[in-house]
């Protein structure tokens, strides 16, 4: 192989980055220096694409006008969300609940997929077309686990007014928002996801989710994990 | 910070894997152990979900029927695909591409999204559908970034005929497939991606993909690779 393969020690550093990774909600105020934010852009940028596209962009929102704008639309979503739950022990968890950090974070990151690109052929992504979105969401993937391996907290805000959001950044025709992210030095990383600890939703055990050839046919793999 | 930083030999760790991660075509025929392959699932697991919704299912493909029933959808889409390439030059370099592993690998991943779990109400996906589709990428990242570290390779075929597979793996309605894995030890990881290396297309300068508030403003972050 080209590449030597990775220690037990690199290995294990590599599991730990994704099962450390966090989604952050509580953010210090200090800025993320330049040049790890250019790691950890670095790392969204190696991400696989299909057809080798990089149909991505990374809009750094640091203007405060922007994150209110962005943040407005946050509100007016999350009041609505808030109406739709039925039970009222639920709800009022929900109310609880922190969901995003746009303005208390030093950065926002906007990432984008610009389905231009390369066009009109785009070496696999006819038979999919939404391959490219895909793609775009595996670079936000490995910028979270680089952000991790920083010490950077990342959380991924998807209660937005998309179209509001899309026309605030300014995104042409054919540029989709994928990702609205928040960055930024955490409180801490807590332990678990913060939805399992407060109660809102457990873990899955995972042998259950594995099937074997055919959708609903148990794999043996888990096999310790079934009932 | 209730988990310890990363040394600086666990911060490159994670960016090697990053970066040495590659789209695999070509395997070696050896099963992946059940330990190893119980730990990549495991990583995909750890994936962050919309309201951690945890919405991916693993259907691990062994059976060669089903692999060349699948692989038929391939053949019949790439004689597409071909079609619509006008330049004869880039038809010439397309046909000589291999862009599948279906059969050579010995076992291939059918990663998919159940849009029905937790239904009617996941927290956070109700202003932004595509939401669980996209932590399921997420997963299929952490997988292949796992697979990467234990020296596996990894293949994701997006020339497929979807309703087709689908329908092979049995997938009842609500469930979509996001990504068809070829999953075994590679060859060799190549030092560069396969589409750069053959000259269809080469890896972007990310400077200017970067934007600084609004889609087309250019950040002062890579300063030194702009124009």
């Amino acid at each position: 192989m080209s590449q030597a393969d990775f220690s037990p020690e690199e290995r294990e550093a590599v599991y730990r980055a994704i099962e450390a990774r966090r989604d952050v909600r509580h953010f210090r105020p200090d800025a993320v220096p330049s040049d790890v934010l250019r790691r950890i852009l670095g790392a969204a940028h190696h991400a696989p694409s299909v057809g080798f596209m990089q149909p991505w962009n990374f809009i750094l929102v640091a203007s405060e006008d922007v994150r209110r704008r962005v943040r407005d639309t946050f509100e007016q979503q999350n009041r609505g969300q808030l109406q739709q739950i039925a039970a009222p022990e639920r709800k009022e968890l929900y109310r609880t609940l922190k969901l995003e950090g746009i303005l208390e974070a030093p950065l926002n990151v906007a990432v984008t997929c610009d389905r231009r690109r390369d066009a009109p052929f785009v070496l696999g992504r006819g038979p999919w077309p939404e391959a490219d979105l895909f793609s775009t969401c595996l670079a936000v993937q490995n910028l979270w686990l680089a952000a991790r391996a920083e010490g950077v907290g990342v959380g991924w805000v998807t209660i937005l007014d998309r179209q509001a959001t899309a026309e605030v950044l300014g995104l042409p025709p054919g540029v989709e928002l994928v990702a609205y992210l928040c960055v930024g030095y955490p409180v801490e990383f807590r332990p678990r996801p913060l939805l399992e600890e407060v109660g809102w939703k457990a873990r899955l055990p995972l042998g259950p989710l594995v099937y074997r050839d055919q959708w609903g046919v148990p794999s043996p793999l888990f096999g310790e994990e079934m009932p």
